[in-house]
């Protein structure tokens, strides 16, 4: 028989790592639970035509077939496409909707170093919605999950779709040449300062590349919105794109950890769909995994998706990314293994029954006979603690707890049962 | 633009349905992990010939496409084939192997009531022993299980595929009628005793009928094993299943709760696989759902599916019939709703900041401008308090308590802030 192998681009999640991803998910869903965000689960397969003309060039990269009907069906691309159907098909749900989901979308990319062709998204959006605060608090929510994951040196860049295009209305540069100038800014942190200007001057002049800089790298962003609230006097959009901006700062500026984020208008964004606010969140110890989080305020793309009128904010976590970092630093639970001597196999199980009862995690090693293989297994397992629970134990009421580290063996009371989980817990 | 649609017998899970699935899982996941049984994850998308061959009949429900390189891929029909592919890729994961897996699968039925194209499973798999303690473990967790849903109206039946098939023979019942007799008898719950005697008596005399059914009906399972190993004297493998059970019967005998099983080798379940025990739980106060958690020990299929010689035994959680037990069961998580005064969203967001940092889930009812549209909002997402607070609540350093039943309304201080949240956590 051929060895069965796994598809190139797609993996499997082995125990340790499995855990520490299970943890990671489980602290994000409480942070996004206290913000009155609630979960949502959407189907893997869709009608293609529900994701059709949606990603662009990148449609190709749909997994798309037939089914056993002759439907045109396709494995979801994100989970953005799916709120929509959802948000359209349930007009009862109360707006704002505030949903998280996370859940697998699939790919046909060119498998590379870190890039997946099945991948978990973990999505936040507030939907119904174009208040300032809804941005605000998504803002407040991704600082309060990366505090709960214990990544203390994370930083946010915020930015505001609707001041920039205001800025770049501000230089005259037209709207034809706007997409052009956001794509050569979004390249800035991977092919430097100097590049994009030289690309910048094939589309702008010298002197309005020079003040695009100038203005882009203000570092007081109160000086800045006043420079161009002054210069878009007669632009009604963008001296309310400057308006909602100042509204969110000015609510971030009650939040503790105001040296967590700055306001940086060079910062674009790929996404042609956001319309407000922008931001993204990396790590400042870890540059290397890149953005960890990021999103913004889509006010037209509901209206797009699926003919509904919904401004919405919303948030995507990078779990793979954050994975490669977290996973690293989370210990393994320690793991208790009750070894088996032959003859007393109910007895041992009688005894993990009652240790499992009173709360403790416990493998039992049945799958040797001898007790060396079974301290292998243990050992293996990377368990921190072995117990040995022979007919002399039995007698005495005790059972011996080995360490696995050292090979130390110390005798305890198995009664009372609640002691002697607490005493293995600790140790 | 058309209405979007889901695709027939796919299903979105709305926040409701899905806070009580998580809680569900969750609950069970525990449990598992108590039990030293620790999560995997494997990819939706498999080569399609992994699962070719695997299912019978039933291959013709396998999502089957070709890729965009154009390999033949499938999306995976259970949890069991992908196991089988892990262990053996992964020689190093130390055995006995014990894995939970929750994972979506796809069979391309006809969508009826309560059967759906897309379905979770949840398996716990002990692979790689042999011993009547993995058995033994495997029951105990599932009352365990049980017992940790609340569900205290249940009843497992227990039954051992070795010692029926040795039943058969010492009824001289051809090994080529076995099958049909075990397809028969697993239809009785569904047609009843007698039809199921009628399509016996095309296959067996009535004599044999007879004695079949006096010895399935044994109520005293000592006397039933026995009787069996006095008939099965030189049938060796008769004698070795009869052992295997009586030792596995006899851990059971120290669990507190013998009223929740009990053994019927009538019970014979559909699958061909298993090789020992097997086992089937429903719950006697809703049997209406059927069967909601069921198993066995599988011997061989690790050999059939991947070439890995590796005894095991697992058992499989029906979520979805749960669901419509426990979903229903469980009320709404209490939600509290901060409305908004105009002129106040600063100090909403500062007060609501301060409240999630305090532990307390809250929603802003910032969707809308007036009063009396908030407290609908509050209303429609079944709120159970709203918080007032106002420009004279800011003040006094109040907020005002609404309870959203009654509409009475309470002042309360707003310091220590920790006191505020245990209020409206208790009230």
């Amino acid at each position: 028989m051929e060895k069965p192998r796994l598809l190139q681009g797609f993996r499997d999640y082995l125990p340790d790592v499995m855990q520490a991803r299970l943890r990671l998910l489980e602290k994000v869903r409480a942070v996004y639970e206290r913000y009155g965000f609630e979960p949502l689960d959407t189907p893997a397969l869709e009608y293609a035509e529900l994701l059709k003309g949606k990603y662009g060039e990148d449609e190709k990269l749909i997994y798309e077939f037939k089914d056993h009907g002759g439907r045109d069906v396709a494995l979801r691309y994100d989970l953005t496409v799916p709120l929509a159907r959802v948000v359209v098909s349930h007009p009862e749900l109360p707006k704002p909707f505030k949903r998280y989901q996370m859940g697998t979308v699939w790919r046909a990319d060119s498998p590379q170093a870190g890039r997946f062709r099945e991948f978990m998204q973990f999505d936040a959006d507030t939907v119904g919605s174009n208040s300032p605060l809804a941005d605000a608090e998504m803002v407040a929510m991704m600082m309060a999950v990366l505090q709960a994951l214990s990544l203390d040196h994370y930083h946010i860049r915020i930015s505001h779709r609707g001041v920039f295009s205001a800025l770049l209305q501000s230089l005259s540069i037209s709207t034809s040449d706007q997409p052009a100038v956001m794509r050569l800014l979004d390249k800035m942190d991977k092919v430097g300062e100097k590049t994009v200007k030289a690309e910048l001057s094939k589309l702008l002049n010298a002197k309005v590349i020079s003040e695009l800089f100038s203005l882009l790298k203000h570092d007081d962003t109160d000086t800045l919105l006043a420079e161009l609230h002054r210069r878009l006097t007669h632009n009604e959009a963008g001296q309310k794109a400057i308006a909602n901006f100042s509204d969110i700062i000015n609510m971030l500026s009650i939040l503790p950890d105001a040296a967590h984020w700055h306001i940086d208008l060079s910062m674009v964004r790929g996404l042609q769909y956001y319309t407000g606010i922008i931001y993204e969140a990396g790590l400042t110890d870890h540059p290397e995994v890149g953005t960890i989080y990021a999103g913004g305020r889509y006010d037209s793309l509901m209206r797009d998706l699926a003919g509904v009128e919904a401004p919405a904010v919303g948030t995507s976590l990078g779990v793979d990314r954050l994975m490669a970092v977290y996973g690293a630093e989370q210990a393994a639970a320690p793991r208790v293994v009750l070894t088996v001597f032959s003859g007393m196999e109910k007895q041992s199980f009688e005894l993990a029954e009652r240790l499992r009862q009173a709360g403790l995690s416990l493998r039992v090693a049945y799958g040797q006979t001898k007790l060396g293989k079974q301290l292998q297994y243990a050992d293996a397992l990377g368990a921190s603690q072995a117990l040995l629970y022979g007919e002399a134990e039995e007698e005495k009421g005790i059972v011996l707890v080995r360490d696995m580290q050292t090979g130390d063996q110390k005798e305890h009371h198995i009664e009372p049962i609640t002691d002697l989980v607490t005493a293995l817990r600790r140790e």
